[in-house]
């Protein structure tokens, strides 16, 4: 026997059991599920911060994983995170599905119990969205919006050379886990399975961290690592027009292809998915940032490394200066 | 030869080529395309109005029809047709893409050229997005954020029996446009075939209308056609706690598939994507609401019935009434 697929139902239903997850909204969501718009109350002197993203099925997940209470956190994780990455308080996200027909109705309930723990824990209610079908992939496209101080805004522009790197927690973990998830049948083998897989597919967008980070005024510039280390250094020298130098011993990994050597660093620099955050700080306010992020200690922030007078963003080995590849995303 | 896919170039290339389309920021977008969020500054006493709508390849549009700039155009369009429905003044948008790799460069720049052409007009500036590659249909997925005088949003919830129902322009174009679109071989036979292609390609939100009608301070309820005229009927019926009855002499329409009857009349009202707007006006401020109207001459309204206390949404025919269907949106 199949189980019951989501075409059973109309919009109105999926809508209702949406709502039913979403939970009780707070004061400043005037108005929310259900009508063609939602309505917000600004915070006052506060800047909006909106921010989109998306998860494709077979591009960033698949259905055969299960996992579909992990896919609903991730795609409103991922989402997040770049509010994270601007030093903004999250307020409210919207969701977007288009969804295959043939989805089981329990799959969907699932990946709505997973987005709305996120929203529930980040504080940003669901406030509104859209369903579509889809006759391919499942979509889902999230938008977040928040709030953050008009002065202390992150952006990736505001670095000067001399401004010391730090990185929250480690990198490599979630393409390990992508690995682990693509090959299956290999993962008795590896060690620590269970936390790399979910680096991959249950991220933790660094909320807090980005708005004390913010509040310390120490930070010049910051972004997200969505697509790898490598080039969220190279996005925050080429805005800020700086190079910069990694050191390689400082880069703290979670998972390293065979032995630790400089190109297998490459190789997990060029990995993406890990959503942890990249700041610059000015030095002379260095006391103040790390004051900020002892706050957070499940993401405690490593220093690995400078932004440069010079352009060119290279890595520091024991022996030599190598650049560090931009990346290329194809389509 | 075949032409350029946008596979061809990477990510930051073709965000490259949409900022260039999207042109100059207005003041109040503190921070456009190119960091992890976008800024804006909140217009001051004002509520913040977001919401999201989504085209999807083969089930809103062919990629076989070309008119990749209608396709532009409507995904912003049915997405500020929401804020329209709220009386809401449009600020930012943003656009989230799930890209086939195989797309041609040439169609992906008339998407954005017909999406960035009505951002101007509208003055909805695209602030941001997301590209994704999509493995099946391309979707496109588009926010926008608006702003609305907290005393004269517009709900689908406040209307009260005897308040009068006004439709803007004429319903049933959209589907006899479709119509053409899915035969074009029959296309020689049918009058005013570009006219009626147009209103279900290129719809125009009724910006101006809704924020004039909010303004007004008669309109006790609204909602936007996207389901049709039924739905949108039953949608205010039911969020307002009232019935409805509608004239069926009255209510203006494009195309009727056949003779006008009233079953003629259920099919065209149960059709949607005509992209108008349905009010409920309080009678003793009917003048001022259509002084409102008056100020918007391309989409006149017409009285088309009244909410009522008896529950049952009907259309009242010469002879009878009957009930109209709520409609059942299936996945």
């Amino acid at each position: 026997l199949l189980p019951p697929p989501i075409a059973d139902l109309g919009e109105d239903a999926l809508i209702e059991r949406i709502r039913k997850r979403a939970g009780v909204p707070p004061a400043w969501l005037a108005l929310g599920i259900g009508d063609d718009a939602a309505v917000l109350i600004p915070d006052r002197n506060r800047r909006i911060v909106v921010t989109t993203d998306c998860l494709v099925e077979d591009v960033h997940f698949r259905r055969a994983w299960g996992r579909f209470n992990a896919v609903g956190h991730k795609a409103l994780a991922v989402t997040l995170s770049d509010l994270a990455a601007m030093g903004a308080t999250p307020r409210a996200c919207l969701l977007s599905l288009a969804l295959p027909p043939r989805l089981p109705l329990a799959d969907f309930d699932e990946l709505i119990d997973g987005f709305c723990g996120l929203a529930a824990s980040a504080r940003a209610p669901l406030a509104g969205g859209n369903l579509s079908r889809s006759p391919g992939p499942l979509v889902i496209d999230v938008t977040a919006l928040g709030s953050a101080h008009p002065r202390r805004v992150l952006t990736r522009s505001g670095g000067r050379p001399g401004d010391e790197l730090y990185l929250s927690g480690r990198i490599g973990g979630a393409a390990a886990g992508l690995a682990i998830l693509e090959r299956p049948d290999q993962t008795g083998a590896l060690p620590a399975t269970e936390h790399v897989v979910a680096r991959f597919s249950k991220p933790t967008p660094r909320l807090r961290l980005g708005r004390l980070a913010a509040d310390s005024r120490a930070v010049t510039a910051c972004v997200d690592l969505s697509d790898g280390l490598a080039d969220a250094v190279h996005r925050i020298a080429r805005a800020s027009g700086t190079g910069a130098a990694i050191d390689a011993g400082s880069v703290p990994v979670d998972e390293l292809p065979g032995e630790r050597s400089e190109d297998g660093l490459l190789e997990v620099m060029a990995g993406g998915e890990d959503y942890e955050l990249l700041f610059a700080v000015a030095p002379r306010r260095r006391g103040a940032f790390l004051a900020a992020a002892r706050r957070c200690p499940d993401a405690p922030v490593t220093r690995i490394g400078q932004l440069t007078r010079d352009p060119a963003v290279v890595l520091a080995g024991e022996n030599r200066l190598q650049s560090i590849p931009p990346g290329f995303r194809h389509f």
